[in-house]
């Protein structure tokens, strides 16, 4: 992704490896502060992805992927020891985010590709190519989204989008956001509506800026304005995330998404959900077998962000001290209520997720 | 409404005078303080109602209303200046809030009944007895909205309301809340899921204090949650209040109403507003005729609340600096989506209220 650092645009992914230092975009201080985050041993990356200074389900599976391959390298000891002290760094990272898909996936990308190799040198070797190619590929996936959803995109096309379906949760360009960068690298002029996407304000905070660094027009607007501006004609095109979807094409995503779905279902707006192949679940024929995750109140009964005043982050209570919340993490969209769902190798109509499954 | 002040159950209204005092909850300290805002001079009154320390129509109307009886107790000079003085005293408030609507309506109510008086000693006393009347009233219509809404709130119910229709917003009782409040003094078991209203948060500020101080089982969410909850079944019945409502039953009121009451549609969950009849607007047709207005971009970007290390009122920016934003107040919830608007004569169809403003 684009990144303007002192005036110069710079182009950076979320995550990436060079010798044997992970280096990330610290998360927590956007968009107050750009600031690289080295890691120079796996604890650290351990600590990165639980403390969310990386998060997004497909980086934190490539920052995983990195974090073993830096296990790999620091292990240097007898190789009878080496299963032993896997099990150990494998544990580490399983218990940083338990609910991320892609956590587990990366490690046992890794871990398959070094199973049946002895020799030491050989492995190192095999963790250090193998986590950079996991990276590349997520890396590839997105760029076909993008390219692919593209096309969805006219000129002068206003496009809605919920949460941070970018750059910074992916490795590079993003799933939702990926057509909307190439519809502007290809110098179509578009606005996005961004849902700021209470609680955690991925869209004020992230998707804003993103989209500042690329220089694509946007507005922020509080998740309760989307049904305004859909009704008044004023979105042409919704494209979001997925978090995980359903053999029947129903999809979980960021709380929020089913309410944006149903309106624009309602004014005949096309909605759109952009996600890799690999987010299919064959486990749930449908959204009624995707379980919910119910996060921490407090998320909703406090805010952070930047005190101008001291220059320094802070945590602000709203509510009540003695008020009660829920704060259910996702949603389910039902499938009909979806145009298409655009992935690397083409848009598909929810009802042919099964089918795809199984080719 | 019941505040609990010091471990002990009182009784307030919003606003009240005595002698020549004009007595305000302060509502830009809530929900972190409870305190009385006394203002002895109607030059105070007005700068409460344009500093926010009393908000919602009803509530600034009675607060208008004791503010100029406050300015005709002020008056101490000839007669025949007291005309002149009267036209600087109500441009004074007609500048606070522009668009409060009551503001005007509760103003031209006591210059009406003062026009022909001649007598310096009676007007004065009209101007208290009238501006008294004028809060009683408004409490004697949401009292009744109150009871005659109650009968659609089940023992058991699970109730939503958006925003804060409620006791501080009114004189007392509140609109949307006055059918919960009477419910809860049936004894009947209800709990209410109250939407926090991004972008001023009137839901987690205001709503969440009126029901924590008559001891109402409530949870606070985010806006984007409130779908999720309709789609489970967990919400079994919409409240809303109503800033304005057209001659077609369509009705203005808090932005994200429209989207909670598609939402309720979609999940055949009844969507109720509860509004005072002098909400209806005749010189509206239709929603389209009703402007929508577009606030200061800053309410998005930024939030304020309570500083827990530092114990002080805080703002913090959320987004980049340089994002937009865009912040309509109000949207248009077409009449199709209304199962019935409570007033304070009875429950009407959203298609009866063209013949109601004819009666």
């Amino acid at each position: 992704m684009r990144v303007i650092v002192d005036g110069k645009r710079k182009n950076f992914r979320s995550v990436w490896m060079y010798d044997d230092t992970v280096f990330l975009i610290n998360q927590r201080l956007l968009p107050h502060k750009f600031e690289i985050y080295k890691s120079e041993s796996y604890r650290t990356t351990a600590d990165a992805i639980k403390n969310m200074v990386v998060r997004g389900a497909p980086a934190i599976g490539a920052t995983a992927a990195f974090g073993i391959a830096q296990a790999i390298l620091e292990f240097d000891s007898e190789f009878d020891r080496f299963q032993n002290y896997m099990e150990t760094v494998t544990n580490i990272f399983y218990t940083t985010r338990p609910t991320a898909y892609d956590l587990f996936h990366a490690i046992n990308f890794i871990l398959k590709r070094i199973e049946n190799v002895k020799d030491m040198k050989n492995v190192k070797d095999i963790a250090i190519k193998e986590s950079q190619r996991y990276a590349d590929e997520s890396v590839e996936r997105c760029k076909s989204i993008g390219k692919i959803g593209e096309k969805l995109i006219k000129d002068g096309m206003n496009v809605l989008t919920h949460c941070n379906a970018g750059a910074l949760g992916c490795v590079d360009y993003g799933t939702a956001l990926s057509p909307i960068r190439f519809a502007h690298y290809n110098n179509k002029r578009i606005h996005v509506f961004i849902d700021e996407t209470r609680p955690r304000m991925q869209g004020s905070r992230l998707t804003a800026w993103e989209l500042l660094q690329e220089g694509i027009e946007h507005s922020i607007i509080s998740d309760n304005a989307s049904g305004y501006f859909m009704q008044r004609r004023e979105v042409d095109l919704v494209i979001v995330g997925a978090d995980r979807i359903a053999l029947n094409g129903d999809v979980a995503n960021k709380i929020g998404t089913y309410e944006k779905a149903v309106v624009a279902n309602e004014n005949g707006i096309p909605f759109y959900v952009a996600a890799p192949k690999s987010t299919i679940d064959s486990n749930c024929i449908s959204g009624k077998d995707m379980e919910i995750e119910e996060r921490n109140p407090s998320e909703v009964l406090s805010m952070w962000g930047l005190n101008e005043k001291s220059e320094s982050m802070c945590i602000i209570r709203v509510s009540p001290k003695k008020s009660k919340a829920r704060n259910p993490a996702f949603d389910i969209t039902p499938a009909r209520y979806i145009t298409g769902i655009i992935t690397e190798d083409g848009i598909y109509k929810p009802d042919e997720i099964a089918l795809l499954n199984n080719l």
